[in-house]
């Protein structure tokens, strides 16, 4: 059970404070959001990750003029889901927070729709914070991914093959999916020391831990040895991150340029306009055209491929990508479509 | 003992002489490099990166038009150093190639100069070949670094807090060094292979094993847990690298604008030439500058906290690199100098 939980900034330690302000000014200025009369919806596992996030947000609500709706999703995957449910329940009450949950049967979905576990856990849950943030008009949908996620995520997409800037981690915010990331730079050990400063009890997630997940072996078997051989190897992937976010600033823009005329329904690329770019622009134009399409990632090869066969300007080429998306080569110009 | 060694395309089997003309269209295609009427001066360590690295470049000098000259550097560092030089001196007598030797005690060199033993090796190994290469009148010094280096080089950076493109690894062609990597995106194994199809024989490297090193601790166990999640690491790693020099040439070009006027005996960047910069152009031109100035790889955290500082406009503020670099930041404008 929790006991008098924090719920302003004067109710904590020094350095529990501190790290409050540091969220507060990571919200500011890295990911530049005011949350001025907004409504946050938090995702909350029960883990020591989204209990934090739950009493640092409570702890800066009234200074920052939001409000705090939390929500949770039993994967009824684990025998202790319904005691965890029970714990969330108890935390919310406590700190006077709503909570909206919901439950579904995730090891039948994923096998009734042909999906990996942890996919079928991810899309039911989104599904369920996206429909909840709409019911009760929230802004955000606010989660507890941290820097040890970061790095993490990092390994999983240098394994993958992912490009610049994408290789930089996951978004701290995503207008598209209205979510915010707050304690992305913020190590996990710092969070289990807030918790401990607050008194605050978690529940641990027994399936991080089953090696038969790609991210578990990532976490319990990459990262360490690269700490081990770096000790500020979070500091150094989260400066890697924001290096990332600057980039995609800068190409952002440049895409935006000239993709303004582009009609999206059948998207095509004119030889003229790709003979003015760098082949580094026209990789992160490629690029932007396949993800404005849906679906499918677009891997580093397959878009070096495309670029290569338009240099050699290979006529009739087409070069597949994932999502049978496809693009077609005629006459220096590149056709976008479906297979 | 090498007996019947392939010293032309013609004398190879169709995957070996398939091996040979892909590396032919590397150093074309990827490194924009012709070798005609040059002196390649190729550095041999006895191992079966470089011995193949020999045989290769053999079966492309006549019809690309380059003469070889061989180096080799004992370091005298393992018991087996002086037979690994006689096998070298047979290898290149059997291909009737011209070879240089030294050789120095480098254990005695690392302790005497306080610096590691790879360090001390590397050191040393560099300025003999470079010695060699103005002796011999070569144009390139070429080394056998092949795809799994790469693939080791990139995480050794990522563990470090390498930035982008640097995260890439290591550079297919060096101006400034005259070095060339032809085997660069080549797989090890291939090399392995094509040295059997030849019947060439090696020396395996007993210190390529050693823990003490952190590039054989990432070679043996971080490397091969990436392989085990994506059998198509390496790939992965040569298409970042793809990106990375894609890249360089992108902001090259953007650096070189900004820096036109630069006086690098003291440089300084000003208020408004920072100003009209992106935050990624600005982060890439600091880079540039300092690493006019010498010895010291500034990091992304570095290069991010001088950034943070000038756009905060904190007057006075000093900001230290490696190698005893500082900026210092007065008015708006930044003034580079050594501490």
């Amino acid at each position: 059970m929790n006991r008098h939980l924090p719920t302003g900034l004067q109710e904590l330690d020094p350095k529990a404070a501190h790290l409050c302000l540091g969220i507060e000014n990571f919200i500011t200025s890295e990911l530049q959001t005011s949350l001025e009369d907004t409504v946050l919806l938090v995702a909350l596992s029960g883990g020591v990750d989204s209990s934090a996030l739950l009493i640092i947000l409570t702890c800066l609500a009234k200074k920052n003029g939001f409000c705090i709706h939390a929500a949770h999703f039993n994967h009824q995957l684990r025998p202790e889901a319904d005691a965890e449910e029970t714990h969330i329940r108890q935390l919310c009450s406590s700190l006077n927070i709503e909570l909206t949950t919901d439950s579904q049967d995730i090891a039948a979905y994923a096998s009734g729709h042909k999906l990996g576990i942890e996919e079928a856990a991810r899309l039911r849950r989104y599904a369920f914070l996206e429909s909840t943030r709409l019911a009760v008009n929230a802004d955000w949908i606010v989660t507890g991914h941290h820097a040890n996620d970061l790095a993490e995520d990092v390994m999983m997409r240098l394994i993958r093959g992912t490009g610049w800037p994408a290789l930089g981690g996951m978004q701290g915010k995503c207008n598209n999916r209205k979510l915010l990331r707050p304690l992305l730079t913020t190590p996990k050990d710092d969070l289990i020391s807030f918790a401990n400063a607050c008194s605050l009890t978690w529940c641990e997630d027994a399936s991080n831990i089953d090696k038969q997940f790609l991210r578990n072996r990532v976490r319990s078997q990459i990262i360490p040895l690269l700490c081990k051989e770096n000790p500020a190897f979070l500091d150094a992937t989260t400066s890697l991150w924001k290096l990332a976010q600057v980039d995609t600033d800068h190409w952002a823009e440049i895409i935006n340029q000239h993709l303004q005329k582009t009609d999206f329904d059948s998207p095509k690329l004119l030889k003229e306009d790709l003979s003015s770019m760098s082949q580094a622009t026209r990789l992160r134009v490629y690029k932007a055209v396949l993800n404005s399409m849906g679906k499918g990632q677009p891997l580093q090869q397959n878009l070096l491929a495309l670029d290569t066969a338009w240099q050699a300007n290979v006529g009739g080429k087409v070069v597949q990508f994932p999502g049978n998306k496809i693009a077609t080569i005629r006459k220096g110009t590149i056709y976008f479509s479906y297979q």
